[in-house]
């Protein structure tokens, strides 16, 4: 049984003994620092907290539809300076592991992307070639011939040996079709992440993991996951920052990617906010998907430390 | 544990044994007469043959992207004489549980659809009102004032109760991101049907059902199935053909909808063809979702019969 988790807001002794135990935090984005193009009060005051007390501090999210280099100017842009270097992406992610653990041979290596630029910015930097995408030859209405051409092969790429489906506002029936008939022929089916829901303009909408589900249920098929809670993404985060994970927090609005992704990764804390999907009453219940060490009411309230 | 299957396929007495046991055939159309536009040989001069001995034939389909009507229209075409009282859809099956089951109260009654014409037409057909479907205006990119009016409830119809979803070959976001939000605010979630692939081409596309799937991932609800194997369809059959259920038999191609659907519908007999989706080692499984009373290799092999 995991201990109680211990409640920050407003208890400055205890703020500052959780921020003592830490060297570096790994945030979450959407629905931490932010929902969606609002960010919330106080948030770039508390990264400047941290930082000023020579707290390293990194962005780990789930969303796959920016690069990393559009969310640092993201992070930029809302006053909290940050470079390429300080973001680990589940796009990015993705393609380190298509790259550096799948090393598909040449001829079989391409992906057949179901996502937006995002994806194909990671792919690149990686040097991973891709189709599907933001072409916007994939993003049109199904035809005839399109099905009598899937069915029969000759309107697919025979050197695509992955499918990687991330976050896509632009799905539709043809990439469904070109996706599931690449999985049929035998692609290795991936997924930049599976969160079921996006947090939008204090609402939710469809996530990543939702824009997944057709591919998975028609093709009897489940993705290999390569964003939080996956091992594989904490594992490349150790090996890029070579963080102490006892040392190390995450923080997160979402127990079954950012809370699960901290417990299961071993690190010395997890520390969850009410700003965002899940809530206190979620790691309440008997069969709660993971608990974290500690939470606050909202992100800011850690400037109450010292 | 059920019976042995019994095979028919060039077993003339066999054939005529089975033929006299019936009264009525519910035939599944995709995968039993025809693969999308191709018609299976022989299955014109089956069906005059079973009408020729008095039977009674009824096409049962899960299909909800045409109307009866233009079901018929098909029938007719490929030489199989039919008006549109010889059919019963999964979208008529839908439009009639809302109409005369639900009777929702004028203000919460209208439906946000997900489909194609079918559905609409049917829909109309029961006098019941509906936004989303084939209009134009659900066919587009969303864009940051959806999210924003769709979040704020600005851009959702408050006299929606019910999110139909079918086959829709042009599924997107923008609807996708409507029908979730209608759902979190309470209107019911009903499915035409619930296949998971749509065999065309002698291959298998996405179905209603995987089309489906985001909806229910992101909103964490199950719809109401108004498709096969749903009995709510097996009882309006027999209520508006007054059939003998121990005197029908239900033609398919899949378990999980045909034959499950006649196997709970306690009909005298299900036979099971090979022809479309589910073989002869999907019901020897151990597992296998619904086992059939008779198979054979194709529907026209009937015609072997004297």
């Amino acid at each position: 049984m995991a201990a109680e988790p211990k409640y920050l807001t407003g208890d400055k002794a205890a703020l500052n003994e959780f921020i003592d135990k830490f060297d570096t935090f790994l945030f979450d984005c959407d629905g931490v620092l932010w929902s969606g193009d609002h960010v919330y009060e106080g948030v770039p005051e508390t990264l400047h907290l941290l930082r000023s007390k020579g707290k390293r501090t990194v962005f780990v999210t789930n969303n796959s539809t920016k690069s990393r280099g559009e969310y640092a100017k993201k992070l930029n842009g809302v006053n909290i300076p940050s470079d390429v270097e300080d973001v680990f992406g589940s796009a990015y992610s993705s393609a380190v592991y298509i790259s550096r653990i799948l090393k598909l041979p040449v001829g079989k290596n391409k992906v057949f992307v179901i996502g937006e630029a995002g994806v194909e910015k990671e792919l690149a930097s990686e040097g991973v070639p891709f189709i599907g995408g933001t072409d916007e030859n994939f993003r049109r209405d199904i035809t005839p011939a399109d099905f009598e051409g899937i069915a029969d092969g000759s309107l697919l790429d025979p050197e695509v040996g992955v499918v990687l489906c991330g976050l896509d506002f632009h799905i539709n029936y043809l990439k469904l079709a070109h996706g599931l008939h690449y999985l049929r022929r035998g692609a290795i089916f991936l997924a930049t992440n599976i969160d079921s829901t996006l947090p939008l303009h204090h609402d939710l909408f469809l996530g990543a993991g939702s824009i997944m589900m057709p591919l998975a249920n028609a093709s009897g098929q489940k993705p290999l996951e390569l964003g939080k809670p996956s091992q594989a993404m904490m594992d490349a985060i150790e090996g890029k920052f070579q963080l102490d994970r006892s040392r190390t927090c995450m923080i997160g609005d979402r127990l079954n990617t950012d809370i699960k992704f901290g417990v299961e990764g071993k690190l010395g804390g997890t520390l969850h906010v009410q700003t965002g999907v899940d809530k206190k009453k979620d790691w309440q219940k008997k069969d709660a998907i993971a608990v974290p060490s500690f939470y606050v009411d909202k992100l800011s309230d850690l400037r109450h430390a010292a």
